[in-house]
């Protein structure tokens, strides 16, 4: 293995994962937020999702006692304490429970008669459709309509075009019961593209979906709903926030964008393929290693970025995730290539079910494997790069690290 | 669909197969090779493989009556004619016939007795393995320790080993059957990196793999073969070929740099992402359109090429190659981009069993499929991108083009 490309790698994936930590992401939002927040008014704090403890947190380090009150709602196991005078809340995840619906009540009650000097600064993060979630209608109700709905073959915006009207807080709803407040909405986006009004289902952006859709829905499928699901389907979602300012804190673009600079300061001549990656995880790992053999005489280091989420495809049963996989499916490819080195990390930490975050390969690591009767092709068919990369010792370990803005996939070439 | 970006395509194809023709590609190393030739001496023409007949008319027309004698051995159905005093010949592909054997014999008589003042021009294109064989065992022993070879599991590797020693010509011999005389070896590789102990199995190549190895192989797998082809298995084959002289006249590096070319003066600023595209069509063409939608918003135009053989997971029974599966796979990433397009050809202007050369698509594809009801999922697992192609205008016909130099590959994006 080249402890110099394995260096390389190590400080890439550090220091891109930091760029998109909750705290980090949070701070740089706050240093553009504080400056405009009203000294006058209060200020609630509203964290959603599984990244919700750090970002709020990392809030309340800046902002401390100007916080009037706050809640946080995170997922069961993902509180880690106390912060300052802030409501903690666990709830279900991925699918919402009684607790995910009490906490919304309760933060629907601390937004509640906000006047315009008054600032909300909504933390939002993966997993609040499920933790931030309130049913205007009975939660079996809500879950029969989805059953239908699936049942049915709909579509997920179909799905989201329904359920938006029947929540008292998705599809730009949330930013509405804050109104006349100012609402600073930061988000660390777990989806590619940023989609805002899919993100923790929208609660602070205008929904682009229409009644008029949700009815067509209602009418394709043939879907039987109360009376009350009816009027709350005819009902428009609000289609303009005035009050409410965006910021994009930590996304996949970000995490690339990181591990750009890091690679140039490295010495790298650095380029950004893509940020929204989607094909299947072994292809994607031979087309990079393609790009290397391409550029195997080049005279000065190169790297080639990649992000986004690919797909793995099950074959066999062993033990794996999609990061490992890309990096196992590259190894034959640039087997042989002294300058070459390949890694794919998530950046939650954990790729798959494995306490590995991703995988790294270069030139040696199919020799390596073979000195060991390990045939790369056949480790794939069985979905266990785990164990094949454990043997090479190309096994990323990062520990979780409580965000997730999907994967960063990175070739490096050294001269 | 974009006028202007599809007329880019065309120009790019016809420039990038141009360059790769057998009568280009032969004028292009006779250029070298003339000024090397000896006044003296006496000049064989041989021409292998199935264009070998476009090549042999190419030297000749050069060459015309300084060739003191040649032969040509292509493809059943693939000689357009007689060409000056050269023999012809046409004979099985890929399953080498008893023409291939007896054309190969009066090769054998034309390079016998050469002296060191002549020179042999030896024109090699893809199928040469098959159109220029003689074995030195007899053809239904070489078929049963071929038989036996495949069916115990032996890869294309150890196959070779073997069969290059029971050959009078392949891995190196030809070659030194010319001896003294000076070989000129002119090379239309249709394999990726140009392997040229693999090209028409390197009858004017030095051999790579040992005797060693070839006993290994015998004992490995119990094969049971006659005394006289042991006697062969143990004889070494050329490692030193001195006189000979080898051009690669076309290749996929060629295509992908004509392209390159091309596309640099029609205004992109171009990049070369490799010319070892080896991952599955639909997974390029979904890896490609990511990039297309990172570099969405650029301030210039780009192309991006890529150059290879890519291969198709056959899911379904519909019509189609592997160019056009690649094209429409990536029509969904790139919808609703107005700039961007994207293409893949194969040089041999015959993509799959079908009529096309290759596919195009661009941001207007997938809403022209979808008013006609056509799903490219659908599609794609038919493995039917013909017919969807067909429909939305998609389809690039070149006729066959007489080359083969595997396929190209481009991703535009036009500002």
């Amino acid at each position: 293995m080249s402890v110099s490309l394995r260096n390389d790698a190590e400080k890439i994936i550090n220091t891109a994962i930091s760029a998109v930590k909750p705290d980090t992401a949070v701070k740089k939002a706050l240093t553009k937020i504080i400056p405009e927040l009203n000294g006058s008014g209060r200020i609630i704090l509203i964290a959603v999702g599984k990244a919700s403890w750090q970002m709020a947190n990392a809030a309340n380090d800046l902002l401390k006692e100007r916080i009037s009150v706050g809640a946080v709602i995170t997922k069961h196991g993902h509180s880690l304490g106390q912060i300052g005078e802030l409501e903690i809340y666990e709830a279900g995840h991925p699918v919402p429970d009684e607790n995910s619906f009490r906490a919304t009540d309760r933060v629907i009650e601390l937004v509640s008669g906000l006047n315009a000097e008054d600032s909300v600064l909504f933390l939002v993060s993966g997993g609040g459709s499920a933790l931030f979630e309130k049913p205007m209608i009975p939660a079996q109700e809500l879950k029969d309509i989805t059953d239908q709905l699936l049942g049915c073959g709909a579509d997920i915006r179909e799905i989201n075009t329904i359920r938006k009207r029947l929540s008292a807080v998705k599809g730009g709803k949330f930013a509405r019961l804050c109104s006349p407040a100012k609402v600073y909405s930061v988000i660390l986006s777990d989806i590619i593209g940023d989609p805002l009004d899919m993100i923790a289902s929208g609660p602070a952006h205008p929904d682009s979906s229409t009644s008029a859709q949700a009815i067509g829905i209602v009418e394709k499928y043939g879907l039987s709903v109360s009376e009350k699901a009816m009027a709350l389907i005819k009902t428009e979602t609000p289609k303009e926030l005035p009050f409410v300012e965006t910021f994009i804190a930590g996304n996949v673009v970000q995490l690339c964008e990181a591990a750009a600079k890091k690679a140039e300061e490295l010495g790298y001549e650095t380029q950004i393929l893509t940020s929204c990656l989607s094909c299947t995880a072994r292809d994607a790992g031979v087309f990079l290693a393609n790009i290397a053999r391409q550029y195997r005489e080049t005279d000065h280091s190169l790297a080639f970025i990649c992000g986004g989420e690919t797909v793995v495809k099950l074959t066999g049963n062993g033990l794996g995730g999609r990061n490992q996989e890309l990096a196992l499916a590259a190894a034959d490819g640039i087997s042989g290539l002294c300058n070459a080195a390949l890694f794919s990390v998530g950046s939650d930490g954990t790729d798959g079910p494995t306490d590995a975050a991703g995988g790294y390969v270069d030139g040696d690591t199919k020799s390596a494997l073979l000195e060991r009767n390990i045939d790369i092709y056949s480790v794939l068919e069985q979905n266990d790069s785990y164990h094949a990369l454990e043997r090479a010792g190309g096994l990323i370990f990062t520990g979780p690290t409580g965000t997730n803005v999907n994967d960063l996939n990175v070739l490096l070439i050294k001269v």
